[in-house]
């Protein structure tokens, strides 16, 4: 546990990262950033003033210059020297993401894998992806070339769930644009923005301002949106903020990569392997303590697999176990707020009191040793009308829902109808017509055949459909859309 | 001038097109459309009533099923199907096209070029971008794949200026992508949307709904764009208008891509060829009459070339030969409408009240035998300060501002700090690396070196910037990101 | 019949074409073009004399600069408008290939729309590949551009089973890359040469020079690709005359595609749904009376379904219905020449020799009213063993040998080490996982899940693994990285 | 020099690598490595045996299988990891390179460069590059794949003058595709390889057999290349040797990537910066000694310009400085063997009998405290006649020779007519004009505008044309296409 000490040292009072240097805030508010397993204070932060919002604002402004005048090959560099950089704190950023979130120790490093990853790829974009085109005597003597340019700084708000993934969603790939960002995160983890800060600020080719961290969430998000060196903003959350701050990029004429909640689908049919499934449902329900966006919410089980399903999933998820995610043998962590604790208790109070079955409750799960923590168990509901609360609305937390469907296309009902989102769907079978009919049919954005969690890679975007994302950019190396700009040129030298 | 007559006879009463037939409507609204070298109505048209509206969205929803049923080799064949109709009916389009806009019937020729080349594009779109992506292994038996679907119905706004050009910026790339659409076009020249519709429906492939036509303008378009069914927005007319749509969408959770006004600059140097540029700026400033958002505006003209530059301009402009488009020999038709005119007689006004100077007066412009046509006549001005109105917003006619600057920095300096929409700028020089500075610095979507229209070709984006655009995705090719949505799936069988 | 009045009106005298014009040749040499059905001579052509050779090379040679030095949007019309003719002329152009290649009217069908997607294909390559590349300040000041400039003049060989889909596998790419092309088809049917000739001259555009047909095969083929103006050929015939082409071309400096035989694999599996699969086989099996080189030849029955898949298989067999290709009711034509269905036969003496048992015989096939005709019927062998002549060559007829396997890895097994030329392997199949399996381990080049034929379509190229294929440039879309050859740009003005 | 005695110790007696282990070879020919500043032997090397061929082989056999098992993203985890050991260690590579090679540090350092870019290419490409196709309905329910597979086995071939940069033009790309090689080195530099291998061998994810190193040359190489696990080789060095390896890999059923040489030409008009344009013609012509294949041979000088540039050439070529590559102020090192010494004394000697006027003389070149170093001093000619054996034939030393023409025709004629290569060509101008015409006409695969050495970056192919490559894959990323191979997946689930 001495890295809880470490952190509580060095990180006592977070400062904001502004123009290439640490800055205590002049703000007098103060949050308080929690250990979730343990529920004490690790840090406390301030909210920007409007000041240091506007002197981030023009840092970054002025990057755009000092980073455009560096060469292609020299980004190249800096960035490939990033990802050295994560590649050897790797561990020190898995502990502080333990700490800070509540996820596993198994979970942090996966999480830094695919940081890890989003680096690479954006490695990978910067060399092949902001290439122009060009065409030559397309009339007579006329040339036309095609360049991306970057379309300016960029505001990128993370969530509490991810903080560490979702800047790797968007931030490397502002860099390889040539777009400096300031960075809003979540107020309940920001002690992993600070760590994230602390190790990509030494990569030593990065001019001052091309990376910018300032507190206080939706206090200063439209103050930095508004300002018109801003030209857009990289969101990850909740459907209902990303939706109105994507009304409100429009009304400034500025761009927006929105992406938002899910509820998602796991189909599991007479065909498949039980005991595959049940280790996947494990993952996909419980995974993250059930905080992540492409985790499993409702469990669409075929009639004639229901009850043994039913039986083997509900002993595996009684046998999780709980605990500090540092602990190397804990399988399920806390949620990663008090807050959000609540939330999920009053979540299954819904259930039952809508009229659903509870077949596993894990509201009053505690800890021993960690009885401060804001664990919740995992629980799993049955006699789940698909029109209820439960089964429409996303937990946030390691609750599942089983439901009966006689076949495929009761699945594909539900799931096309009822899941306003649309962001994920699974199906557990070995027939090669099912899957090929379900990829097809089921109007998600990011599909899964014998996978739980149908996470791609960084050099994919994360699919999302309908409610689940706004704006025709999206994360990952889909992101580079979003920071660059065309321009064409045309030229008759003959 | 049988074409009028056949015009007139066969579309009088212009109908709507609305899932797979030409329905008359049972609006009680009537609109004329005048042929504006004549000032005579060449036809009346409606405004959709709300059935009507629904009618076309509910087409357009089913088709997206029949549309998507198709199989890629075929929806390929239909597309280039298609582009042999655009080849055949080329003449008669441009001859509509001449009456309904005004512009002149070489210009109309090239118009129909532009068209067919979005067509062509479209074709090669759908054969090479809309593969999807496939990985193998990508851990350790799982495999990824990324797809692209259709994201569903869209409406298509085109603007009166370029009433076909604008449709084939869009519609042949949404069919591509497998989006049916709703156009709504300007009520300045309908009947061109008349015609193209009446030689899309040619294609035997194209299942009902796949497109329909509505008229009514803004009267209707937030009622289709408001509607479930219908998922985004491509737009071209003014960024006011565009602006407002693009809230609109993201407060309705669509997408959108806008395109906007322009108001741009060509810098002309002491080494340039003269007679090179003056044959160039009478195509760019008075090119369809004025009314392209690609034409010139503002010429930056060097001390050393200043008075040689004027004085071969205004008496190239002044010999300019007015008249009525389908006469070959018409060199500028009238403007698209007597409000269009007015506006642009109104604008010269302004300059003149506002202390610049005329060297050149098109107001009061007549066409013999034309005389109710709506003509203004070239227009030249100078000791134009930047700062005035003229140089600030969009003539939409023929006019242009002589400016004189003293280098490349000061050309530079006004493009990027008095042009706000950044559509385009261009250059005359023979240096090349006075080329290479202005284009790299020059902060516009579309650059010219040499040539006076910067118009790139369809299978690149019409390049875009500040207020001149909105969206990541844009026009002809790029507008494939528009239309089509990313789904992955993450398969493991082994 | 009128059809093949005309051509013997018409054609009865082959002509060359060279440099834009219809050239009766000088040489003493004829051969004689029969029609395999009726084994009537329906034309003579030459074998081309060393003048007309080199003419036809020098006016390949002029081509290069006249098609040069067509823009880009020009070309592209052009071969759009080749699509077009090939539309219009489908049918005719297929009733000639009946009567010179002796497929069936449905077949001949098939081919040209294979044809036509090979235009469609190269009018996408045009528009989308032939593109460069372009990076700004790579160092500091310094800009690059990669281009694609057409290499030269190429030879093509075409093959007497696929005379027009193989033209049609590199010829319109070569026009899309700028390349001019001697074509040199089969003596078997030269006629489909003639044919595809006539209908692509029709297309204005096309200057004098850029096609070239030229009779004479092997006699003619090494006098072109040793000239100093070609640079290299394109090759679609047997593995063993395409190396010594290769080695040829490679002392002389020279770039090749060669495209050979295929001995492929077909596993049927127990969990398979046996009405599709023998549907299935009929068509590979017998498709172009067994002339093509993605047909099946070895069939891998797993033991469960052995008895049953014969039974159904071999009575299929027995009832498909020979005859004329021009009879609409026609399943199985005859082989190309009296020599290819003596090779067939020989073959089967072989396989009965060696052991084999003979199901179906269809050595003595006749048709009533065409006893001139070269015929073979369905021929079926079992107890085939894999090392048997028969199971290791390619039969180029309609004959089939069961091989029982007890399972996928045997199955693979065979394919892995008994199929030298590794161009397909098919499975039949319910299992997704067996289908991965099958996909991942078949080291070949085009593998197919419950189809018979695994045909990729003009965008991909036709895969080729092993011997079947040399060259890193393969045929269809890929073929541009023949044609085309890159340049590199370094440019620095600052 | 504390280095070489490192290098002595520790090197003196070179060891192949194979299987992943350093061996010791069994054979009893010993050649001797000699640091070409000093004349002093710094190692020796044997000829691999038969049997260590053999071994070399079998190990990269079944490394196909073991790396072919690591999932992309550990493959892309060990393909970064190799870029930082490189960085890492970049220095003393640097130092190993200078005494192996003669270089100067300066160049050395850009070597490296050079080569960490190569592998931050094949990084990217193997994450965005090794991306498969897919198609959904293609025809009704069914779906096309392609993927790219490994080939197999490689033989690489590095020539004396780029003994790292030629391997990081094909091994890090290899390693992406999923293909071991075997390097088969230049003997007159192999301590290079050892370096380079010693490097690699530290990441640990590498498997076995992946890479191997063996010497002996010419002696070696057709026993790997005939040796059927081996599916192609990739060469840079003479284009007479080039050719017979690529018809020798022809006959053989392989594939073969060539690089061989150049003879380049400088313009220098009348309108450039003669400062800018005469600093760099000392890099062009001097650099490396003369020994790069994109050095500069042939300087066409404008009449115009003539005297000034010559008079400024000769003044600057006599200052530079020479000697050893360690000594940070030196200028121009050793060439890199005796024998390479003496053939550049012989090419002088000819331009002298010829007839050519000699300006600066390098014959007798000596460098103080390094007698026995190989030195040529740089050397100028001028009246050179367009066909002398001077003006047609590679130097591969510091000689320049000085042609005067009267104007850009002039000069692309002789580059079009008299260069057989076609390797690379610049020009120094400030027109923009001519530079397009220059970049257009010239029938080279580099051209430089205003840059001596036309080198692109590794995401570029090095551009080869005519003589100066064989084989449609070329190096750097472009060799991608030389170690995959296309598999075409054809599915049928509905």
């Amino acid at each position: 546990m001495a890295v809880l000490k470490e952190v509580q040292q060095n990180y006592g009072k977070l400062k904001q990262y502004i123009n290439g240097e640490w800055i205590e805030s002049r703000s007098t508010q103060v949050y308080e950033n929690v250990n979730p397993a343990t529920g004490e204070v690790i840090a406390t932060f301030p909210s920007a003033t409007d000041e240091e919002v506007n002197q981030a604002i023009e840092s970054a402004h002025a990057a755009m210059k000092t980073w455009g005048a560096v060469p292609l090959r020299d980004k190249a560099k800096y960035l490939f020297d990033l990802r050295q950089k994560f590649v050897e704190k790797a561990d020190w950023l898995s502990r502080i993401l333990v700490q800070d979130h509540g996820r596993t120790i198994g979970e942090a490093r996966g999480t830094l894998s695919r940081c890890i990853e989003n680096i690479e790829s954006a490695c990978s974009a910067l060399l092949l992806l902001t290439k122009g085109e060009y065409v030559s005597d397309l009339a007579k003597g006329l040339d036309q070339t095609l360049y991306w340019e970057p379309r300016g700084v960029f505001l990128i708000i993370t969530p509490n769930n991810i903080p560490m993934h979702a800047w790797s969603s968007f931030v490397p790939y502002a860099f390889a644009s040539g777009c400096p960002v300031i960075v809003s995160p979540s107020k309940e983890d920001p002690l992993c923005a600070q760590a994230i800060f602390e190790v990509t600020r030494e990569v030593a080719g990065f001019p001052p301002g091309l990376m910018n961290l300032v507190y206080g969430g939706r206090n200063v998000n439209d103050k930095i949106l508004s300002h018109p060196h801003v030209k857009g903003v990289g969101f990850i959350g909740s459907t209902d903020v990303g939706r109105k701050l994507f009304a409100r990029a429009g009304e400034l004429g500025k761009e927006a990569s929105i992406n938002g909640n899910g509820k998602n689908h796991v189909v599991l049919t007479e065909d498949m392997d039980i005991k595959t499934a049940v280790n996947g449902l494990l993952r996909g329900c419980y995974g993250m303590a059930g905080q992540r966006c492409l985790g499993a919410d409702n469990l669409l089980v075929m009639d004639g697999v229901y009850d043994k399903l039913k039986e083997a999933f509900v002993a595996a998820s009684a046998a999780m176990k709980m605990g500090y995610g540092l602990d190397e043998s804990t399988e399920l962590g806390p949620l990663v707020s008090k807050k959000g604790q609540q939330k999920v208790i009053d979540f299954i109070d819904r259930g039952i009191a809508d009229g659903a079955k509870i077949l596993l409750d894990g509201r009053n799960a505690t800890v021993k040793g960690f009885e401060g923590g804001f664990f919740v168990g995992p629980t799993v509901f049955e006699n789940v009308d698909p029109d209820m609360f439960i089964a429409r609305q996303e937990s946030f937390g390691p609750v599942a829902n089983l439901i009966r469907v006689k076949d495929i296309d009761e699945a594909l009902d539900l799931i096309n109808n009822k899941d306003d989102y649309g962001h994920s769907a699974c199906l557990f079978t070995q027939s090669g017509a099912m899957a090929r009919k379900f990829t097809k049919e089921a109007d998600v954005g990011n599909v899964g055949i014998n996978v739980p969690v149908p996470q791609p890679y960084a050099f994919f975007p994360l699919g999302s459909k309908n409610e689940s994302a706004q704006g025709t950019a999206k994360t990952r190396i889909d992101s580079m859309r979003l920071f660059l700009d065309q321009k064409t040129v045309t030229e008759r030298w003959a």
